[in-house]
């Protein structure tokens, strides 16, 4: 088969045996047609004993051409975070109700991939936020967000205090129970939940949304995405910050938060005629055509 | 001197050392016009020696006519909660900016309490929020909240999946970062950052307001304070119950927190020309007359 | 038939043809039951030539002892606010889905009616708002309202520039799109779209809400019912005053809008079973049990 | 003076009188530079006789290397609508708080201007909207908006219904007030007081913000600058279209309302040191470095 994915890597949700079949139908499907195929090694743990060659998420950044994501937008965001390095194109395939990520229905898999062998689709590219923690100068961690990334208050109740700095120049100081910052990616996730605005996809933006912020005029602001938003966490009693809501990380006072675009981009792959405005107006339940 | 108010108790902020001038300026202002005074124990202990009787708050419960609390609004709450199952009216000096419950300057300090004793104010009474934790049909914890009584998760991140009922009948399931039942006092707190109406002192009102819901429909809703709240805690990995920002305790996979009016109420004491909407312009920088 | 609600009137959705047929099928019942049946003027022009007694709203007032309510919630607030100075109880029939205030179905019509009549029913009060323009120390106009009174800018496009008085107090100056007071009644309606709190119906509160208010601070507030709100149009180039979005004034600068508690309240009568709440969440599509 | 700003206009708030001395003191100081200096029509007839020539919009935009526009944002909106099509770079000199656009103040007018022609400048390109409204199939009138372009209903108080498609795709359908279509400098204007989010300049993005909209879960989106809106009108009993708020027209049933980014851009200068971020600080009252 002529195609310029002959590579197709699997990679299935964590610990979701479910996802045995189809991905083995699919596997199946792409092997008939000649093509390579490995499926992830957690994935392949899990489904148990299978004649596809089982690697490492690494090994998939270095030799697929394309990767079949399997599970919902959650399994998407840990994905491209952990691909964002390499270049990879991801498809999304959801068992339930079609994300904003995998928009593509376990029922159509099969003559959708096709078309998307074949070259019929509708790439879109996305960018990530590379996150640093400081603490005394050094930094402590990096992680990468595709979503946003979150400063929050913890267990205590207590409201943190932040100031925050774009580009070098500050912005606000803020008393609030956290702050944030959403790629467009993650505009439609939490942050707007806490009252942000829908970025589109193809907005070279980020959101910088307070959580139940004290001063009553402060609002949600979309910035460039080529600044560098600073976040100093001025007093806390037990603050942290969050990535995609996946992991997490405590902050101590005078800790920074950093987060940038990141250099690479994820490049996922829609069927043709999909429509983010379509899959908003089905998630929000906005008004139908009159 | 001819009062109702022959013993008059004063309470001052949690450990703060500067208080001590201002409160002994008092106390020795009440003496001279032949009213009883005491002291809080924590108060006296944090003055050190002085020629007054030092009491517990239960003491002051039973002994008191009035209760002057020098301090903030935190103060107030933390006294009022205290004190709400005796019926001493209280009336609050604030030491820096004016609060919504300590609306005396220390400042105008003697002459406002001087025309207090001689019976010149504006009362007003408040409800406190009665709770109680139920897990598995036993009540393992109750409390007061004079502001509100806030479930909300705590450091994981994670949503929070709550079911509420008024009156036994079913309102809605939730998934948010908490939910905040809050009194007309505490509608100008933290439910106010969260969205929440301003609810006047004198309406029979609680206010329950979601914490960035995930349901974008959802809105805060004012209910008859007559009512009884439960909130049935349906899935949390790391759940708990707030009181006024003050105390919390961790709450469990189908804990229910119930929450109900104050038998009684608080007397709180305004200098006469007190308005409600004088404060909530100035704390609010709401549209002065033009 | 042994009912206290003898002579029962019949009032239709103003001009709706398709409301004939149920409508008589009601009547017929009624007769049935040796009950006497009006039929308001204005329905039975509509419907034709039939064996019952065509009466103004006036008469109904006078006569009734039991008003049904064919059409949807608007008609409701249109029949509330004619009939509000006599004390006839209503009940509402939806041809559609059900609303707030119109919540029995045409198919379960007379099981339900039948169970009205003998005194199976959840009654509830309601009141409406009173309000009066006043121009140069005249009261020029006055109105009836259930749901709201709505002070807004007109087609200019222009800010409008009040100052708002609750019991003879300053409360703010506001420059907005406008302002909205609502019932409980109408904190479901146009004050919820504008960002205002929603308020059960047992509460004795009235919601002000501004409408895209140019202070961001500006926060609804919901004040005690038997209050008098007073609204100075400081600055309008074509402000209007409306009465349930159903009919509306043009104001001048300087004009006060008036709004207080109606002595008299509204009383409905649901069928047993009812909750507000069921209502409300289907309405809102907040979320079912789990 | 080596300058590129040889001819500079200088171009009054309408109607405004006491603008007079300030536009002739700068007038001479330009002067005494050896630059031409060109003065708006209309604000010279509003100063009266003058030694400086008088010329149209037109002139300005073919002749100008620079116009100082003194008075507040309103007339820097204006300024730039009419400018909009010629590359001439503005100034904003403001006799009052200093706005977004007009941040040179009276006091400083002469060093900053002295500064701007020395080439010590902050240059800032934005954008505008060019709307098209169409009737039938024929375009029946064209606008630039630099703020927004507002559908709203009118007098009558009734929602009106729009449909929006971006790019030929549909958005949504729509029962509310309004809808506004703002650019990044509209974002802090109305857009703001509809809850909408604050666009940082640089961002090539427009807000849709709907007004009081019937359904909930509608939240503002930020949609690619390089993307066409398109706006039905599918009810309305008195819509209308408006133009930077300044100017309108009424709109029918079925008319679209189509606005799309301006080819060019305009160009403001800022005094080095100018901050963004402070000036939003200060407008909105956001928290100060602590």
């Amino acid at each position: 088969m002529k195609t310029p994915f002959q590579t197709v890597a699997l990679i299935g949700k964590y610990n979701s045996a479910e996802l045995g079949e189809p991905l083995l139908r699919l596997a199946s499907f792409l092997k008939q047609r000649n093509l390579e195929v490995l499926l992830a090694q957690q994935t392949a743990e899990r489904i148990g004993s299978v004649p596809y060659e089982a690697v490492s998420m690494t090994e998939i950044g270095a030799r697929a051409d394309l990767a079949v994501v399997m599970g919902g937008d959650g399994t998407m965001l840990n994905v491209a975070r952990e691909l964002i390095e390499f270049n990879v194109p991801l498809v999304g395939v959801n068992q339930g109700r079609l994300g904003f990520l995998t928009d593509v229905s376990i029922e159509h898999m099969l003559e959708t991939i096709d078309e998307i062998l074949a070259g019929e689709y509708a790439p879109e590219e996305r960018f990530l936020l590379q996150t640093a923690v400081r603490r005394q100068g050094q930094i402590i961690s990096e992680a990468y967000a595709f979503n946003d990334v979150v400063v929050s208050k913890g267990m205590s109740g207590r409201l943190i205090e932040l100031e925050v700095f774009i580009d070098g120049q500050f912005v606000y100081s803020q008393r609030s129970d956290g702050l944030v910052v959403a790629t467009p990616t993650g505009s439609t996730a939490y942050a707007l939940s806490a009252g942000g605005p829908i970025l589109h996809p193809t907005l070279e933006a980020m959101a910088l949304v307070p959580i139940c912020p004290h001063t009553l005029s402060n609002r949600p602001i979309a910035i460039n995405s080529h600044s560098v938003v600073e976040i100093l966490v001025l007093h806390a009693v037990d603050a942290s910050v969050h990535f995609d809501g996946q992991s997490h990380m405590d902050l101590q006072q005078n800790d920074w938060v950093v987060a940038r675009r990141s250099e690479n981009n994820v490049r996922l792959l829609h069927p043709l005629g999909h429509s983010y405005y379509d899959t908003l107006r089905q998630k929000l339940r906005w008004g139908e055509k009159l």
